[in-house]
């Protein structure tokens, strides 16, 4: 299938890098998504293929869903084919329309093991900063960055329902929390079909903490409200990439319980939200009592005219306003904070992909020499019809077998302790990805305040304009603060659990080793 | 400094592989004795270079003797310069005439590093089976293996001293074992000088336990009682080779220390033999009580003509005639015996070495890693301005300087474990490499035999003459068969508590790090 894709800025090609000269707005075809380090290979219209910067271009999402669209006058006319000749069509076609896009290369999602998590690219849903990039554009009115001057000016009120407030907080600006946290269990995953078998799905059970009540939902269900939720919030928010569609699994369980395990990361992080858990079309993904409800509010979602950086009117932060001078420099401290725990999270994952390779490989393989050299001395010394043999060869065949039986364990281990590790920072690694995103909205906003004075000068605002838009800018600056804490309180929990976890397992697969090599240690005789 | 080498055996060298080929006879130049996996690189006369098998060539110890006196001749211009100039030499010129031929070429000896353990060539002196093959050589009337005619066809019944009685033991045929075992404690090394100061060496104090008083003993001392010992038993014993000349150290302690560790463990398995600890010449280096009795021991050990196969003659089995059939069996056995525990080591000594190399390499940089990552993580999370960040931060310091900490302890591992399992290791692969020669004296006695027969048809020996052989291979069985039993016993022994010290060891290890990754985790905050 074809991936066909929009060229967002000029790029020039360094000769000899095999890569692609592209102009914007020019249309490319990706012809390899998985080279990694940021890059993609895509052909222009002329044929020349080559490489271009994964963020310099949109992927066209549009192309794949006319793409459904045939495939289901295929699975049609293989239907008619089916009633005529009466053959029966297995499930070698169940085609899911959200894996319609997934090509499954044989790369494993259990081991970190290729190049793109290292590289941070694919594993994240066309790249942290690209997801962002591409939703904004959707915004009515900006062709790039979100402006932020359609806020700016406005004297809106917040309505009573749709009303964010910021309160202070022990640790300063914070959102509303409710009294009771969002939760809610994804599981059950089932194989559901449609178009006469021809084409499977699978439904995750998702069921809320609040009404202990299931709703069945897909991935695609899942797409559709990451998009509702960065159209609306992402000029607030950080909305963090749901897993990518790009994941791949050896086998179709690995993959849904991958899938599975990553959507219910995603969502465990929506409910803890206190305002995205609390709007209206998050309710509505984990509440709907019908199909009729949830079609009626998905229409209504849709249709949310407070989106983009509209979503600061409805913010009431009950503070003092800020000057523009505490503006920026708290901007600036974000800004340098999530860049500094990005690079220290890609290090993690760095760090821990290594370490994850070695011992599923290199450390295996030496374990198991180590047993095999022990057992071949120990089969030797059976050899030797010496007749006071027997207790050290059974012994030292014990330790050949439990130096085996180490390697199995290391070999193991990091699906029990890495994995969460590596999970946990991969998550915070799409999060972190859209931090420059939502600061960059705050940072076109501090310009246009500080254009401020010369436009007035201008004639073009008034005195009384400016004003609104210093207190505006104030607002939006609480709106940041009130996110970053939550980031902060929600990452201080997390790595705090993470650390805990990971070294509780850590000292396990040292103490099982430990006692491991003493029972076999006890199997030689005393001198 | 050139070393020489003569073929032993012609060698054909394979096309496209850089080897050379030589005839037997030939001298070449080694021009790399460093190459690993048996070989060495070598020069012809006609200047040609290329790999030649360690097996196929005996260096030219003559040589190196030379040098000696040519560097005899430096110390004394030296000496005279010295005298002239008023200038003080320091320890700068610290040769020890037993360090004359060791090049410290900055390998060391800690940590198994350089190829040449690997490969089993240079660690043991001149390589096992060279080494034996030199000595042997060395027997009067003898070209390569000694003859064992001259024992077979003698009457010669020994005397009560020099008696070797072997009994029936619980295990089979046994050396008369001591009352009280013989062991020494090498130890205490000190420097000499000689030659004005210009010249050093270091001498060891050597304390048997029979007597409790220490004698001193330089290295060329053990060089002299260990070519003693091959001379008069290595047709029936393995004599082991001394720690290799040419081990050296990046620092002179590790040299003398490793030396030292080496001499220990060669004194004490010597000591262990009830044959050769029981002999005047090894008696005369533990025992002797001034310069003059060492002196005129060390010529009377020179001259003793009870050398080569004719320490036969001395073995007296107080048991039944074997005949030759059975003597072959057990030959066999032995021969296949020693054959597979010789490769079985040498496989454990790789995976050891290999082992040594990952805990010391990557590994150690990878727990390095871990801990930076954390720590990395720690100070960026500590720049937040969070108020509730501190007992996070200095969890997660705590970690990284633990991992930090466990970096170095797998490094440091191996010295504490490994180390003492590849020396172990290494003694027995140089025992083992002695086998073949010692028993290749065995089956010579044993064609001699089966062509007895024939030889008596022909009138060259009498019936009587026969039968006379078939005793005396009878005894020499007796002789393989008491030291095959001493092996296996002190084998058993070596590897009982070689492997109980290692696993010990290993446990100490991973409950070391289980307890210090349970400390940092007790520094988290309990959720």
């Amino acid at each position: 299938m074809a991936v066909k894709a929009q060229v967002l800025y000029d790029f020039t090609a360094e000769p000899g890098n095999n890569e692609l000269t592209v102009k914007e707005g020019e249309i490319l075809t990706v012809t390899n998504q998985n080279v990694g380090g940021g890059w993609v290979e895509a052909q222009n219209s002329r044929g020349t293929v080559g490489l271009v910067p994964e963020d310099y271009i949109e992927v066209k999402t549009i192309l794949i869903i006319s793409f459904v669209f045939d495939l289901t006058s295929l699975y049609r006319a293989l239907d008619e084919i089916r009633k005529l000749c009466g053959i029966i069509f297995s499930s070698v076609y169940s085609f899911d329309e959200e894996w319609d896009d997934d090509s499954d290369d044989g790369k494993s999602t259990g081991g970190y093991g290729g190049s793109q998590v290292e590289e941070g690219g694919t594993m994240q849903r066309a790249g942290g900063h690209s997801t962002m990039k591409l939703s904004l554009n959707k915004f009515p009115g900006f062709s790039k960055t979100p402006n932020p001057e359609v806020y700016l000016l406005t004297k809106h009120i917040a309505k009573g329902d749709e009303r964010l407030p910021i309160y202070t907080g022990e640790v300063g600006p914070v959102w509303l929390y409710p009294q009771t946290q969002l939760d809610c269990v994804v599981a059950d995953p089932k194989k559901g079909s449609k178009m006469y078998g021809l084409k499977s799905y699978i439904e995750y059970q998702v069921t809320p903490n609040t009404t202990n009540r299931p709703v069945n939902h897909r991935y695609k269900h899942f797409d559709w409200l990451y998009e509702r939720l960065v159209e609306k919030f992402a000029c607030a928010l950080p909305i963090p990439c749901l897993p990518d569609k790009q994941v791949t699994g050896r086998f179709e369980e690995e993959f849904i319980k991958m899938r599975m395990e990553r959507l219910q990361g995603w969502m465990s992080r929506m409910c803890r939200h206190p305002v995205i858990s609390n709007s209206e079309v998050f309710q509505l993904f984990l509440n709907y009592r019908d199909e009729k409800e949830w079609k009626l509010g998905k229409r209504r979602a849709e249709k949310d005219e407070i989106v983009g950086v509209k979503i600061f009117s409805n913010i009431d932060p009950e503070l003092p306003e800020l000057d523009p001078a505490q503006v920026e420099q708290k901007y600036e401290m974000y800004s340098q904070f999530t860049r500094s725990m990005d690079n220290s999270v890609k290090e993690l994952l760095a760090v821990g992909h290594l370490h994850w390779k070695r011992c599923t490989g290199p450390l295996q393989k030496e374990y198991r020499q180590i047993g095999k050299a022990f057992q071949n001395l120990s089969s030797v010394f059976n050899t030797s019809a010496y007749p006071r043999e027997s207790t050290l060869t059974e012994a030292l065949t014990a330790t050949g077998k439990t130096y085996e039986e180490i390697a199995e364990i290391v070999a193991e281990q990091p699906k029990k302790d890495l994995h969460f590790l590596m999970e946990t920072n991969l998550e915070y690694k799409g999060l972190l990805g859209c931090f420059p995103d939502t600061i960059t909205v705050h940072k076109a906003a501090i310009d246009k305040v500080k254009e401020a004075d010369h436009v007035v000068v201008m004639n073009k605002i008034s005195q009384q304009d400016k004003l609104i838009m210093e207190k505006n800018l104030s607002t939006m600056s609480y709106a940041l603060q009130a996110e970053m804490n939550h980031f902060h309180s929600n990452r201080i929990y997390d790595y705090n659990r993470l650390m805990q976890f990971y070294l509780e397992e850590q000292v396990k697969f040292y103490e099982t080793i430990a006692e491991k090599l003493k029972k076999t240690l006890g199997q030689y005789t005393t001198m």
